[in-house]
């Protein structure tokens, strides 16, 4: 028999897979969720259980979103001619908090990485060009992370549009080499748009 | 109409609500989630729904239990003449990382801390006074942190047992001062307990 209940070590095992929770913190979140009401544990579960019904990713972009098209896409007043490609979903929030994009994006799903098996087949880079095919979009902005696989994403686009009939460009070095988009502040990710350079 | 999903924005606000979590660390245990199975998010929420029906706090000792008893208070090989009073259940875990201790323990709920409206009847004194009363337990070792609101706690109850026919001992200052009972590394925690002092 356990020093604690099964319920408490489900949950704190539970939060421990979480990334960045460590088995300390885990069993922090457990006794704070003990302790509190029992309501207010209730609306996290709640919020949790609802959370894949309640999102799908955006059918032309794979961003998230409540219906077919996301708050972006579907949004008349961004300019369409104008494309940045991500590596995540939480990359299109970093990119909205600089205040420096009014285009629509693309979400690759990740980056090139071939040690962990991630070829170009397993981005959305048919997609991409699917949607470049209809020669709506004039420039392609590439906002993949600053680190080797971003790097490698970003070189890799820039062959594979050359052909096309798109200016295709990168943000500017002036994010911090080797961290990731998502928590770049605002300023700095403002810099990179206005920095950003033709590859 | 907000960028991201509601279903999204109610699991970062409720991320957000746990102690250490930022608004930045929310959005990322959120877009984890998202990302993740749906099984694996569903097993967090189950964790959390069921948390309140599998615990409720030991009859005894209030430290968390499945049953009427916890696991320490059920056991007939813990010491009863020892009893460790702590202020919260972590601190029991704390304890019980150190080895150093086979007695039961005496969850007292809190710390005294005027500014925050605890006095003595916010705690759980006359419950420890009422397992004094049938003369088993022979010493008290107070086991409260080693902060302002600990120190004060551990005083007061000093001088409340002072006319009792039992030892009351204090754990030793090894433990680093300002910082929390649940934090400290095991062998802090017992050489704080083999000096434990009188008070």
């Amino acid at each position: 028999m356990g020093l604690i209940p099964a319920a408490v070590e489900r949950l704190a095992a539970e939060f421990g897979r979480l990334p960045g929770i460590g088995p300390k913190t885990a069993q922090r979140l457990t006794f704070h969720c003990m302790s509190a009401t029992p309501e207010s544990t209730q609306r996290l579960a709640g919020a949790l259980r609802d959370l894949h019904d309640g999102v799908r990713a955006c059918r032309r972009c794979f961003f998230i979103a409540d219906d077919e098209l996301c708050a972006v896409c579907s949004n008349p007043r961004r300019d369409r001619t104008l494309l940045c490609v991500v590596e995540e979903p939480l990359d299109v929030l970093a990119v909205e908090r600089s205040g420096e994009f009014g285009g629509v994006y693309h979400v690759l799903g990740g980056a090139l990485s071939p040690i962990d098996g991630v070829g170009p087949d397993q981005l959305r880079i048919e997609a991409l060009e699917r949607r470049l095919d209809d020669g709506e979009v004039s420039e392609v902005v590439i906002a993949t992370d600053p680190d080797v696989e971003g790097e490698a994403t970003a070189h890799y686009l820039g062959e594979r549009l050359a052909s096309r009939e798109v200016v295709v460009s990168r943000l500017a070095h002036g994010l911090p080499a080797g961290a990731d988009l998502q928590y770049a502040d605002e300023v700095t990710v403002a810099r990179a748009f206005a920095g950003r350079r033709l590859v």
